[in-house]
């Protein structure tokens, strides 16, 4: 609930002041062209590709479930055909050779049937990025050609029915037969069954399957296997028993299913051994000596599925918010302001705070996620090395997935609510929109526990001592410390350095500053930052030192972990978009986006403006008048509401809501 | 975000404290009989035939859109059979007589498949409701005998493609022929087609239908006509076009349509004309003589059905949060305070934050809408027959629906993902709940407009002379008066004596008060109200004073009206649960339902505290004492958190979650 005593045009001269402010004008082409950003191209393609096959978003209605697979697995391969899926592999196998082009592709293929994303998301992504990143030359030379073109298709077995979150303690496990030089993999408890896997139920071929490695009755830790799942008719092989999913709240183009294994034999080159390997004596050898270490090295590997269902939410929202703004610009119902005609719904002022601080906040997350995007192109393409940017980048890509899957639950559901019952409509693709989604805040990773991975960079500053540190070993390791050195080893006091560089004015920075003042808003949001990671650190040393189990320090401290990791990657999000307000020319577009970005802002410190008036860097006055503020915004942005949503170029054949965006009151 | 700088159990001696609090315990069948109060028999009943029906759960996956509509249909009739549908008529038409108990059996219906509620709510509320209300001896003995059967279906045909919110301005136009001594009923443009009609695409015979009377070319507004639809066979009548909504997001049971009207005749009989009548000789007479007041005198008379709906959210809601506290209590994922054993799910902080208060908020509402059925019973049993008192009852009941509304929306979407990657398969329920329940926010009332209605209600005391204000009419009333004048009016003035009454201590009361005294909360929740409708009536009559068009004052102070509004009803909702835990004897239930009860007002105090911190009832100390205290209450709740839900009475049958409730670790 949100308040404001003073009434606007009284007492406070606001009207006045907003009329002296010019009115914003946006060049939408030009402002499309800054959201595409350096893969415009490719964008473009992508975007003739989804009108192509657009009507599955309608034909999903009426086909039957096997029918609707069928289609959507027709579809990825002839998407794959046009090279769109493609662009994260190798140029020798026929790949692009550009990971930032594959996830600029993925971004804008999102904004079309979900399923159909998905489904390239398992196949080239998830088993296809398994076989690069974890497997040699052996398995790419005879594996990434065929899946590349969307011949050979296959599954990524990682998830069980008992331990999604937890990969270190699946239950599958592959033991190596020295006698006919083979491993054996087998389900070893129900729990241990392969579950909710992608192209499994129907169409894979082969299996990157995700097991416990035993080898002469030691276990190293969890590695994957390249394990043949059907034959070339599509019968599934002996030893592998495959059940059906069955129905999804969505989704339900993609065949998800159940893999058990009894005693199924593949021979020792099945092993994906890029971090590991057995030798031909049955010799476990790696140059990763810590088991934890090893596993976390893995599975870093695969951060660009992470990478890609953030980029897929925002693109979401975007598909939500274009209907909802576009339909708003339309739709009348009261009189108010004149007695004649009915009032356009966006000309309230509760329905611009429902919808516009969403628009930003969705330009804010795009841009976050253009610079992840770059960041995971430095790193996979080689550019950069070090470690510790990789570690940076693990966790960038965990806490943008989870505010980008967050916000698309949230935007859909406004938008949604925002169009009334014809949003109810399947016509009208919400339905689509709000069922394909749900799964994004818990698959690839749940959220919650993402940002506690977040947090686990945070506390141990990334470094490679402590990247292989499980949940309890983090509490343990920063209970082991003087919080001084906790805060030492943190970002925690490298972000007051930060501030007083950006805002001189000692200890009255927060009020001296103007409320439209980016170096304000990011001081604000890294103080923030700051202060809850060093106080994460001492509660978690303190329960410790007083005595209590680790564990149960960290249950009683989890919220604010979690909310320490939030406020770190709200942080990033804010910079990136504040870096891209100023690389722009001066002029009208960059006056129209920097306010955006100062929406973006000041919502986001009004939402949170208890904790910031609880640490002192709020006045109840200024909250209230970042409260005022906000209202201006939403009024000054509400001209070129349409223009902004415009700009998201969601294709009119996708954006499938003609009956809401051709309303007219006739 | 929520955030504690002192760590648990070392500055403070929370974890000392806790443990010497004695542990709480709960009688489950004595918990379930509070929640199902007076109407226990009743519940018993319906839950016995929810049972019987329950496969209608599983099948609605395989049947087709039509079968599924077929099976509802079915099952709604074999209800009907039960009696448990006709609580609400006049036993001399074979209904119970009892308003209170068909509220309370709808309620409990709702734990079950949410087309069979809905079509219930169709046919029996809003289509039985309109015969009854609106109508007259010669209507009921006409329709009620069949209808309340189930023989004879109908559907409310009130909503148009053009308006939903605005019902004042229909376009379906009712003419009186005084030559034929007919009304002739015209869709009079595209916007004015009949939408989202229930019952209308397959089942209905009848239509009470909602349209512009005019009577020698005097208009007098919207008046409810029985219309026919479909002969006995089923076919559509001349004149009548009827086409389907299609597919919707859920409630895909019911057969939504829409209706045209082209010269349609019906007699002069068929205008329901409990409040106002043509006579033979052509004349238009009603005793209501303002047109205004008219309007929403009939519109009134339909408050059960947001009754209804808001009975139906708090009850989805039990359904979610019945299955995810459960399967928080079996489920485990990785290892925290031991190395043998995974963690419970509900035994981390986080888990426990997330679904904790849902559940208190849950029973906060559960004993809201108790009252407010029971207010519902008094008023249209005739108990109490003041005007004020309908005027208030109609207030709580569009505001608890919103309430009760969103929460479900929120509720299902927490415990969703409370339950990762298994509560996406349709198996589990949370599919159907999910979409069935996705409309309720904004049917039977927009939510937002909903809380506008109980703004105006409270900004004008519900007085007659100002009963028939639309919104621009009570932004101009507001601001015509003096302030002064207007909190005289307003409840506000009332809310601050109860408050010096409750908590003597001065201007500091809120510093003194216990934080576990439910006169402390309430007091919190009647200053923000009180507060909030004075803000909301200054800025009204300042902006107004200050020259600007009141509809843009209005669109101002927009947020600021919803949030008075919520207010308000916050402090009904929180008011209803603390006079039900001092009804109880002293005793072990009576302090478990008392720590859910401080819970719930302490977590929304927390969710909002930031307001009460910019209005100066909360220091940043106590705030954050606040969140540890919410803390803290999780924790102690945590043991009989299984208990609570128990006692919701979900029967196992339809709560459809047996892969989730039957989990093992095996």
């Amino acid at each position: 609930m949100s308040s404001t005593d003073e009434v606007t045009g009284a007492e406070t001269p606001t009207v006045e002041a907003e009329t002296e402010v010019p009115p914003l004008t946006v060049d939408v082409p030009a402002l499309a062209d800054v959201l595409d950003g350096e893969y415009g191209e490719i964008r473009a393609a992508v975007r003739e590709q989804l009108a192509a096959y657009s009507s599955v978003l309608s034909d999903a209605e009426t086909m039957t479930r096997e029918e609707f697979r069928e289609r959507v697995k027709d579809v990825v391969v002839e998407v794959a055909a046009t090279g769109q899926t493609g662009f994260g592999f190798p140029k020798e196998y026929g790949g692009g050779g550009d990971i930032g082009a594959s996830v600029a592709a993925f971004e804008t293929l999102a904004f079309g049937d979900l399923s159909v994303l998905v489904k390239v998301g398992v196949q080239f992504g998830l088993f296809g990025g398994a076989i690069l990143m974890l497997g040699t030359k052996a398995h790419h030379d005879a594996y990434l050609e065929p899946l590349i073109k969307g011949e050979l298709l296959g599954c990524f077995a990682m998830t069980e029915t008992g331990h999604g979150s937890n990969v270190q303690a699946l239950g599958t496990v592959a033991t190596f037969d020295p006698d006919t030089d083979e491993f054996v993999i087998e389900t070893t408890t129900p729990a241990a069954t392969k579950d909710y896997i992608g192209n499994a139920a129907r169409h894979a071929r082969l299996a990157v399957v995700f097991a416990q490695l035993d080898v002469a009755g030691v276990r190293h830790g969890v590695h994957a296997f390249v394990v043949p799942l059907r034959d070339e008719s599509g019968a599934v092989l002996p030893g592998i028993e495959i059940t059906d999913d069955g129905l999804k709240m969505g989704l339900n183009g993609v065949d998800n299913g159940r893999i058990r294994f009894s005693g199924v034999r593949v021979p020792r080159g099945a092993l994906l051994n890029e971090f590991a390997d057995v030798t031909e004596d049955g010799t476990y050898v790696s140059e990763i000596e810590n088991p934890n270490r090893r596993f976390f090295t893995m599975l870093g590997t695969l951060v660009q599925g992470r990478v890609c269902v953030g980029a897929a939410g925002i693109s979401a929202a975007k598909v939500a918010l274009t209907i909802a703004v576009e339909y708003g610009l339309r739709r009348r119902q009261f009189e108010a302001t004149s007695e004649e005609q009915e009032e356009l719904l966006l000309d309230y002022g509760m329905h611009q705070r429902r919808l516009l601080p969403l628009v930003a906040r969705t330009y804010a997350l795009h841009f976050a996620q253009e610079v992840l995007t770059a960041r995971l192109h430095e790193v996979f393409s080689g550019i950069t090395t070090d470690e510790v940017t990789r570690r940076q980048l693990e966790a960038r890509a965990a806490g943008t997935k989870a505010l980008a899957t967050w916000h698309a639950t949230r935007a859909i559901q406004e938008s949604r609510e925002a169009c009334g019952g014809a949003g109810y409509l399947a016509v009208n693709r919400f339905t689509a929109l709000k069922a394909d989604t749900d799964v994004f805040t818990t698959f690839e990773g749940d959220n919650t526990v993402l940002l506690q991975l977040v947090a686990k960079g945070l506390l141990t500053d990334y470094a490679s001592d402590f990247s292989d540190l499980d949940q309890l070993g983090m509490v343990k390791f920063v209970a082991g410390l003087a919080v001084e050195t906790v805060l030492e080893k943190s970002r925690a006091h490298k972000l007051l350095e930060a501030i007083k560089d950006a805002l001189p004015g000692g200890d009255e920075w927060d009020q001296d500053a103007g409320l439209l003042d980016p170096d304000y808003h990011l001081a604000m949001f890294e103080f923030r930052e700051e202060h809850q990671i060093s106080g994460v650190a001492r509660r978690l040393k303190r329960g410790v030192d007083a005595g209590m189990n680790p564990g149960e320090v960290f249950s009683r401290v989890q919220d604010h972990v979690i909310s320490a990791a939030r406020a770190h990657v709200e942080r990033l999000v804010l910079e990136a978009f504040i870096d891209k307000v100023r690389s722009l020319p001066d002029g009208d577009l960059r006056v129209a986006l920097n306010a955006v970005c100062d929406l973006h802002a000041l919502s986001s410190i009004e939402a949170d403006r208890a904790w910031f008036m609880e640490h002192g860097r709020l006045t109840t006055q200024r909250s209230k008048a970042i409260t005022r503020e906000v209202g201006a915004l939403c009024r000054r942005l509400r001209p070129v509401a349409g223009d902004l949503v415009a700009a998201f170029g969601v294709p009119r054949e996708v954006l499938r809501a003609e009956e809401l965006l051709s309303w007219s009151d006739a």
